[in-house]
């Protein structure tokens, strides 16, 4: 079996329609959509009865690894639409030293900074490019902290796509130099991310690009519903007791929300799910606030500041499909502050020697935080999400010089301190 | 199967004893070796028959996708001394609409940037410091350019062992800050890594740490043998024509040749070989110097500059296996100077939406002008190595700004042009 197989052997598909998230209305399939007339998301619906015939754990087992695997349950119908720059199945890694700490039976990351473009965007943006490739879609337009850019960016490129992209103006510079080096134009605005988006959805009628912007595609939560498959399948066809998920436009959350009722309709997985925590920045948690006032609806949080960038969003166009899946599976949101998100970085690099990035590290001190609260009991066996990898951030400086060409005093190394 | 079982499941092992790879002189496993009598490197040695009768096709097939499916073909014994971060299979991306610019009929990229700590150097590492956490070794210390030493900062904090790193003052600063982050005490040198090396290996007796350096330690070529084998599995146990390695110390083009004997030992590939191309900057090519005049070892090259940090390696100490590699497999050295990297790096960026590292770009460098110059056929199918993640490496700024409190002026976006 080559390398490439699930990207060149064509496999049936089994998309029926397309429904809107808020009023279940059903829209045509194979044709281009942005949101429902409603202004809410629009669902990919799939023929389940036909994945359950076509697809069995033995035969997804034999392929290679990567989220193309999982085709039957994917919107693109052809391979020559595949867009891949290497979607590999991303490692969950367990954090032993922390979790004997905390006395936790078992706590892992999955770690998403493996995926191309070092973030956990790839795996949405693959899928909307792809399917954009499939529509003949000319050119993309993003609003993004930098992360999603980047894979739009990326994926564009290859397929052929021209893509002009908004960010604010304070993103991190390797973002905006990654985005621009990987075929885009990107702009710095002196906003936030919906300030973005409100230029990117009015130039949709004056320009006439298409819209990538957080939900408002319908393939993008489609391709982070592989988070879902992909962690069932790691576990042995088991979920974990609870998943921490940092939550920005929260497409991941209600991604793994759908995957899993997915596979259980197939039959890979029984009626248990695990509690979904939606972690946010106590600097912008418009999630939290609904969760704790009972609302449906999430309104934007003004001011919003905090070092996890990527989390550092006002108001979610999905808000009610996160706050559904946090309350249908006995979940919570949390907020944690910046300290906190820093705190846990560092004791996560130090005691680990693993690097996250500080909306990964969020979802640690948010667990931490849950354990000392009683919100999480230490016999659940947790998954955090660690949505980039740590080196895209800013680094602290490291100043420590050594003159080769003076005696070297050895007895320097000696100690055990630093 | 749990994402886990290649960590947590014993496995038969083989090791039988290592060997002075210029003498040939035995020496007992499970000892602490570093450089062998002779001043060589050491090289691993196993019951290929035991493995052979051990280890099937098959059953590899089954196993999840890490570095540690390969067990019986590794020198750690027990699963308690494995120390890991996720050492997923890292994938191979083609370059389509390059390969067709060149008329190349397969052009792929084996991505080393999805590693731990975003290098290559993870492979070498996890190896190195699972065999000294067997060991009991509590201090390790090691030059690097940059990436080793993350990866051993990384992989030595969470075996609970204490880290010094000395790199050359001009290193990144982004591999600094991490190499600190995750644990370890770093030092930037006035020189380069080989004088960092002298440091290392000065104190080798007066503080008493052990010396990691490239090829010193016998482990870390078997870590990097895990390219050649997973090249090999992810092409259906084929080996491509051609293979174009950036080489500074080359542990890794050694490594992937004796995967190939050992693979071919217990009949999974015949006896075809690649061809072995060891890429070299201009600024530091002490290896093609050697190959092109026919010596059996290079002399270390005297003012060594280039943008490809990670191969500015004056002078390797496995310089005679590299050579010999080279020569066996029919290849050859090549180097490449740095304004084809930075636009080799520009134009993969540009075309395909593939970030490379500058050392990854030289490969691609190397390979087009290898294709100009006919020492490679366009019909031959080539892997380049990316070593490492593009983003830890210095980004072109963008100041492209857009003020949102202004006017739009959205015909800008019309134009095709950037």
């Amino acid at each position: 079996m080559r390398f490439d197989s699930n990207l060149t052997v064509e496999r049936p598909t089994f998309v029926t329609h397309l429904e809107c998230a808020y009023t279940g209305e059903r829209y045509e399939a194979d044709t281009v959509h942005n949101l429902s007339p409603a202004g809410k998301p629009l669902l990919v619906r799939y023929d389940l009865n036909g994945v359950k015939q076509a697809l069995t754990k033995s035969s997804l087992s034999e392929r290679p690894q990567d989220l193309w695997r999982y085709r039957e349950l994917l919107p693109v119908r052809k391979v020559e639409d595949i867009v891949s720059l290497g979607e590999a199945v991303t490692p969950l890694v367990p954090l032993p030293r922390l979790g004997r700490k905390l006395g936790a039976a078992e706590l892992l990351v999955k770690d998403e900074g493996r995926l191309p473009t070092g973030s956990f965007k790839a795996r949405g943006l693959v899928m909307a490019v792809s399917m954009a490739k499939s529509f003949g879609i000319k050119h993309m337009a993003m609003p993004t902290n930098g992360n999603a850019g980047a894979a739009l960016a990326a994926y564009a490129t290859r397929a052929g796509i021209r893509t002009t992209i908004f960010c604010p103006a304070d993103t991190p510079e390797v973002n905006v130099s990654e985005i621009e080096l990987q075929g885009a134009t990107v702009y710095r605005v002196n906003g936030l991310i919906d300030d973005c988006g409100k230029i990117v959805g009015e130039g949709k009628a004056k320009v006439g690009w298409f819209d990538v912007s957080t939900l408002k595609e319908p393939y993008r939560i489609e391709g982070k519903k592989t988070m879902g498959l992909e962690l069932a399948e790691q576990l042995g066809w088991e979920v974990p007791d609870v998943i921490f998920y940092p939550t920005g436009g929260g497409t991941g959350l209600i991604g793994m929300w759908k995957a899993f009722d997915e596979l259980e309709a197939i039959g890979f997985i029984g009626s248990r799910r695990p509690r979904m925590v939606a972690v946010q920045a106590a600097g912008c948690a418009p999630m939290v606030r609904a969760w704790e006032q009972g609302e449906e609806h999430a309104p934007r949080w003004e001011d919003a500041h905090t070092i996890a960038s990527g989390i550092r969003v006002p108001q979610a166009v999905g808000d009610f499909l996160i706050l559904r899946a946090v309350r249908a599976s006995g979940g919570f949101a949390i907020a944690v502050p910046d300290d906190a998100i820093q705190a846990a970085l560092n004791e996560v690099a130090r005691e680990e020697g693993f690097l996250l990035c500080p909306e990964g590290a969020a979802t640690y001190a948010a667990y931490r935080q849950a354990l000392t609260d009683g919100r999480v009991g230490k016999e659940e066996r947790a998954v955090l999400f660690n949505c980039a990898t740590g080196l895209k951030y800013p680094l602290p400086p490291i100043h420590r010089t050594l003159d080769r060409t003076q005696p070297i005093d050895y007895s320097l190394f000696e100690e055990s301190g630093r």
